[in-house]
C-alpha cells in the first residue's frame, strides 16, 4: 500500500487575478480540462494508491473547498493545519498520522498545483521510486531540466545506483544564478527539485528526529492525540510552537549529506505552472498557438453557471487568455500578451513580464485594495 | 443670428465595444472629460449661437438620449428623422425648417462626434465663415492636413478670395490613395473635408433645388406641414421616398463646380475620433503617454453610478485604455495596445490594427451574436 500526501497550500501570486488569497491556484482548472489542479493531481496518483490512502494537507481557509472538490476522499484524510508551518509541518504531520496506523508504510508527497503531461510515465517513475524506498532510501523525483531555470532549486547527483536509472544525491542546491544554472544543465548531473518525495515513514521520521527533534516530537505528540478527545487541546498547545521550515531544508539536505537520498530521474513533462507564461507553455507545448484557459471546474465557483459568450482571437499569436468573466473577449493582432478576464479584475500583461505580476498585487495591497487580492 | 445644426448619427463601429448600435459614439464621453462628444459639440458652438438656434437631427433610436443629454435645448429643436437618409436628409430638413421662420438665416452644420482641441480658434474660424456666407457663398471648413490621410475626402482649392484667408474651392475629392494623398498634402492646395459647412439657408436650398429637385421639394413639403396637424401624415408619405445621399455629393460638389464654394482653412486641432488609435492621439497629442478614457458622462448609462476601482498601468507606453466596467484593470509591460473594458465585452487590440476593429464586429454579427453589437 502506497500512501500519498498532497500538500495543498500557497496562493500563487504570480497567477493573479485568477489565483487569489481566497481562491488559490490549486483549486482552479488550469490544465486545459474542467478539473482543478488539485483534482488533476489526485487523478494522476489514482493508479498507484486508493482514496483511503490519499491525504490532502491544507489550511483552514480552503478545507471546505478541498472537501467538496474531492467528495470521494474520506473526511479524515483531509488534514487541516491550524496555521501554516511550511512543507515540513504539513508532510511531517501526515507522516506521523500514517505511521501510527502502519509504522513502515510507504509514503509519497506530491504538490497539489503542478501539471504533468505524461501521466503514464509519471506512474512508471513512482513504481521505480517505490522499489528504492522499500530498501530504506529516501527518494526525490529529479525533474530532467530542459533549460537553465534560475527559479528552481536543484539536486546534485553522483553515479548510478546499481544499473540505474536511480542516482545517488550528493546535495540539495538553492536557486542558482544564471551562470550556475547553465553549468548545472550542461553537466548532466543536476535535476530540478520539484519537492516530490517518496520514503518509508519510519525512515522519514527517524531523519526528522535526528535533524529536527523538537518538530518531530511535537508532530508525534499531536498524532498520538489525533483520534482521542485530547486532539484539540494538544494541537492548540503544541502546533503554534513548531518551527516553520521546508522539508527540503529540515530533512532532505541533511539526509543527502548522510548518503540516504537517491533521485529518480523524472521526464514526465512536469511544470509548476508558476506564472501565466509557464502555463501557456505547458498548454501549447511552446509553439505559436494561443492558450485559452476556459475550463470551469467544480472549484471555480466564480464562474460556475456563467454562460460562455464568444471568444475571438483574430491574427493573434502566443496569447494566453483566461476568459473567466462571462463576457465576450475579442482580441486583434496581438502577440505574446496575457489576458486574464475575471469578474472583478482584468489583467493584461506582456508575456515576458509574467513573473512580475506579483508587483501589481503588491501595489494593490500597498494601496489598501484588499478586496482584489 | 447663426443657426447651428448638428447631425447626430452613425454608430462608430471602429470604436466598438465602447460604441454600440444602441449606444453610439456621439453619446459617449470620449474627449477626456465627463461630457459626451455631443455635449462637447454643443458647448463648443455655444459662443456663436443660442440654445433656441441649436438643432440636433438624430434617429428614432437616440432621440430620448439626446433629449436627456441636452436638457436646455427646446424640445422642438431635437429633430427626429423617421429613417436614415444620409447627411443631406438630416441637414436639408433642418435647413427647410429654419428657412420657414427666417428665409435668409445663416446656418452652420457640425458633426456631433468630432473632437476640437482649440475651441477659441474654432470660434474665430466660424466668424470668418459667417462673413463669407453673408455674401452668398457656401463655406466648407477645410481642415489643414497634418499627414497624408487616406481615410478622408479632400477639398481642392485655388487662390485666395481677396486678401484671404478664405480660398476658392474648385473640387471635392473622394478618399485618395496613398500617392495621391502625399501629393495633396505637399501641394498645399488641399484640405481635409470634415463635412463642416456654413451658408445662408436660401442659398443652400436654391442649390438643393437646382441639383436635387425631388429631395428639395419633399423636404420643403414636410417643413411646410411641420407645425400643422398634417405633419405625421405628410412625413409618413414623403420621407420614405426621399433619396439617401450625402450633402457633399448632393449639393457641395455641384456648388463647387459652379464656383459657389469657399474654404475657411481650419487649424483648430480637429479629429473625427475614427478609431481608438486616433482617440489616443487626440488625447495625448501623439507622445508616449497612455490615454485613459474614464470619463463618465450623463449619457454613459452603462457605467453611471459604478464606483471607480483602481487602474494600474505599470511600465506601459502608448496604451489606450477605456476602463468602463467598474473592475480593476491592471496592465504590465504593454506598449501600443488598446484595452476597452466594458460590462459585457472586453477588447484587446494592437494599436496599429485599430481600424480593423470592425472586423470583429462583422464576425460577431455573422455568428448571430447581435446582443454584443
Amino acid at each position: 500500500m502506497l500512501h500519498i500526501v498532497i500538500p495543498a497550500g500557497g496562493s500563487g501570486t504570480r497567477l493573479w487575478p485568477l489565483s487569489r488569497a481566497c481562491h488559490p491556484k490549486f483549486l482552479q482548472p488550469l490544465s486545459g480540462t474542467p478539473a482543478s489542479l488539485l483534482q488533476s493531481t489526485v487523478s494522476r496518483i489514482a493508479p498507484v494508491t486508493t482514496p483511503e490512502a490519499t491525504y490532502i494537507v491544507t489550511g483552514t481557509a480552503h478545507a471546505a473547498a478541498v472537501a467538496r472538490q474531492l467528495p470521494f476522499l474520506p473526511e479524515a484524510n483531509i488534514i487541516v493545519e491550524p496555521s501554516a508551518k511550511d512543507s515540513c509541518g504539513a508532510i511531517g504531520l501526515a507522516a506521523a498520522l500514517i505511521a501510527r496506523r502502519d509504522p513502515q508504510a510507504l509514503m509519497g508527497a506530491f504538490s497539489a498545483d503542478h501539471i504533468v503531461r505524461d501521466e503514464r510515465r509519471f506512474v512508471e517513475c513512482v513504481h521505480t521510486g517505490v522499489a528504492a524506498a522499500q530498501d530504506g532510501r529516501m527518494v526525490v523525483f529529479g525533474i530532467v531540466p530542459t533549460y537553465p531555470e534560475t527559479g528552481y532549486g536543484y539536486v546534485e547527483c553522483a553515479g548510478l545506483v546499481g544499473t540505474g536509472p536511480i542516482r545517488r544525491v550528493t546535495r540539495f542546491k538553492e536557486k542558482p544564478n544564471a551562470d550556475q544554472a547553465g553549468e548545472y544543465v550542461r553537466s548532466g548531473r543536476y535535476y530540478w527539485n520539484a519537492s516530490m518525495f517518496l520514503w518509508r515513514v519510519d525512515v522519514f521520521l527517524a531523519e526528522l528526529h535526528r535533524q529536527q527533534p523538537a518538530l518531530h516530537d511535537g508532530l508525534v505528540e499531536i498524532a498520538a492525540a489525533w483520534d482521542t478527545p485530547d486532539r484539540q487541546q494538544v494541537t492548540d498547545r503544541v502546533w503554534p510552537a513548531l518551527p516553520r521550515i521546508s522539508v527540503d531544508v529540515a530533512v532532505m539536505e541533511g539526509a543527502a549529506a548522510a548518503g540516504r537520498v537517491v533521485a529518480v530521474p523524472a521526464d514526465f513533462g512536469w511544470t509548476d505552472v508558476g506564472d501565466f507564461h509557464a502555463l501557456g507553455e505547458a498548454l501549447t507545448g511552446g509553439g505559436d498557438a494561443n492558450a485559452v484557459i476556459d475550463g470551469t471546474g467544480a472549484g471555480d465557483a466564480a464562474t460556475e453557471g456563467v454562460p460562455k459568450p464568444p471568444v475571438l482571437l483574430e491574427e493573434c499569436e502566443r496569447v494566453v487568455l483566461a476568459p473567466r468573466s462571462g463576457r465576450v473577449v475579442a482580441a486583434l493582432g496581438l502577440h505574446d500578451v496575457i489576458i486574464v478576464d475575471t469578474p472583478d479584475v482584468l489583467l493584461v500583461c506582456e508575456r515576458s513580464r509574467a513573473q512580475e505580476v506579483k508587483r501589481l498585487v503588491n501595489r494593490l495591497a500597498a494601496d489598501g485594495h484588499d478586496a482584489y487580492l
